[in-house]
Formats: structure tokens, sequence, C-alpha cells
């Protein structure tokens, strides 16, 4: 019904999350309108992010070269290490700008009810840079969850031994946050970890 | 903060219709995980589209050939013209299976508040074709709106002369709607059209 062409974009666009038919079709129609230059910026983008992007080899966060620019930063302060659970959490952190550390990127977080085991998301690989001596704080930077809580509980338990300060992220009441709508567990939290004011 | 390959994608995404700085992020990650074929068929598809897809010299619907599907097609009724406003209706109307007929694709419609004249949405070239005596009827199939009444008007009028039955598409009460929420105009239209009970 399409032309051949217009078919395969609209099937290609379907491969990106929540895009159904429709707005496939749609974006698809936006390309024909779109100058050359705009097109060729995705193309290319799209060539050169498969190509060129690749995990860190020391703490799995994405980048082009062997090591990520924070890794091979020279102003990063090297004693503490934030773990997050995938290289999406760095930019949140990299847009604050007030962390100076540096970071872990997890393969996601242990759910023994879904198969996934501490081997599966690279505990090895951040134990190792553990127990190389350097970090004097850990924090975890997990989404408040039975998994980010079972992640937290694993890793504190195997740097039990080495003489590492181990912080998380604060629970509680978001700023702005309505608190008609703020639910029973969050709120819990608040309560329980409640601080003086001063 | 991305790496730039990151960064050159999520900005190419941010140039489809209605994609955010969010959104565009979400994709490009997206893209990260996808198989190395379904990204081909993306970047392929975007460049096919951009570089073989133009209109049908007849009708103006989107092809890669010469003449669409449809002009060139043997199993067509050439005594019929059903005028688009968009080379997306075209599909539509296929997707329905029923319209046998040909088709003409405008360049929008009239509108000359935007300062969109006759002339601007390819007037010319449709009479042009309505001129050379094929077509028993013309079927209108524009968004019920002002700027489709004024441009059936004008094609109507400038049809006068010639001997060609010229019909558009019912309005009413869309099947499945709830009587409630029907506006006002519609309501008035469908009363006005009413038929008479067989």
């Amino acid at each position: 019904m399409y032309p051949d062409s217009l078919q395969e974009l609209i099937q290609g666009f379907r491969y990106l999350p929540g895009i159904g038919e429709k707005t496939a079709e749609r974006f698809a129609f936006a390309v024909l309108e779109l100058d050359e230059e705009k097109v060729d910026l995705l193309v290319e983008g799209l060539k050169d992010v498969k190509e060129k992007i690749h995990s860190c080899k020391v703490c799995n966060a994405l980048t082009e070269e062997e090591l990520c620019t924070i890794c091979s930063s020279k102003d990063r302060v090297t004693t503490t290490l934030c773990i997050v659970e995938d290289p999406k959490s760095i930019i949140l952190f990299e847009k604050l700008g007030i962390y100076k550390g540096l970071y872990h990127v997890l393969n996601g977080l242990i759910s023994p009810l879904d198969g996934i085991n501490p081997e599966d998301i690279g505990i090895n690989q951040l134990l190792e840079r553990l127990t190389a001596g350097q970090f004097q704080e850990v924090i975890f930077a997990f989404r408040p969850s039975i998994e980010g809580e079972t992640t937290s509980l694993y890793i504190k338990q195997i740097l039990s031994g080495l003489n590492i300060k181990i912080t998380k992220l604060a629970s509680g009441v978001p700023m702005g946050a309505d608190m008609e709508y703020i639910d029973a567990l969050t709120l819990e939290r608040a309560l329980d970890d409640r601080k003086e004011v001063t």
C-alpha cells in the first residue's frame, strides 16, 4: 500500500520503545518533510552509536574511547564511588554537577524472582575494583525498590571485611510534592529517617 | 555529558514530531540495545525514503516510480476521481479496500487566512486532469472544516462548465459515538442530511 521504502521506514520506527503503527507512520511522513541534513544527522547518529559506543572498561559507563570521560578525568575525587544500576543514572548526577567522585555501572539490579543473580549484574568486576583499596566511601544510588534493597544488602555484605564507608541516597518526601498524594511506604520512610530541625 | 555519537542521535530524534529531550534520550538508549539488523533497517529506511520517494506525476501520491501503483494499475475505475488533501488520506481509503477509482492529491486545502490560495495547493494541475474529459464523478474527501468547505466550493465552481457529477463524503454522527458527546455542528449536519429509514 505504501511504497516499499516508506513501509521499511515505518517498520524501522516500530522498533523504538512505545511506538505503534500510527506513530511510526507519523514519523515516516515527517521524515519526508524533513531537511536532508537533519535526516543525515539521524542516519549518522544511528550508525555511529552502534559502531562507536561501548562500555568503559573500568566503570561500564558508555563511551567512545577505552575509558569514559569521568574515569579519564584528573579532576574527580578518586576515593568516592557511586554505584548506579544503568549508564543513564550517571547523566542524572552529572546534570546536577555537585558529585565529584567516580561511578560504577552495574548491569541492572539483583532480582532472584526474575532469575537475575549477583554474577549477572557484574558484581565480580565491582568487587575487584573495590578490593584494590582506592575507595573510602561507596554510595548506593539505586531506585528505591525491593531489587534496590537486595542489591544494596548484597554488596554491603561482601564489603564487610573492607574498611569502606557505605551510604545510600536518602529516601523521603520529594521536593514540591503534594502531601495528599505521597504513598504510605514513602511517608513511613520519611518518618523513620526524620531529621532534627536545626 | 553523553558521548558525541549518542548526543548526535538524541538531537536527530528530536527532529521527529512531538519528540522532546526525554523521549529522544529514551529512543537513543533503546537503539543501543537494538539488534544490529533492526538499526540497519531503520538507517536504510531513512536513506531510501529521502532518496527514492517522490510524487506521482499524475496524481501526486507518494511513489518510488514515475507513476504510483494506483495510477499504473489496470484494475481501477478510471471514470471516478477522489480528491484528497494529503497522500496519507489515500492509505485510509485503500485500507478500506472498497473504493476502486483513482485519486488526486492536493497540496493541502485553501485557507485565505493562512495565506494559502488555490494556486498553492495545485489546483491548476487538477483542473488540467479534469478537463481532459476522462472523469464522470469527482468525490471531495476533505476533512470537515472551513478549509475543506472552501476548497470544495472553489473546485465545484471551476468545474461548473464540465459535465462532471460532484459528490463529497457524508457528514454525520460517527459510528459507535456516544450521543452525549457529539458536538452541535456535527449534530446539525446529521439532522440536515437525515435519511429515510427503509
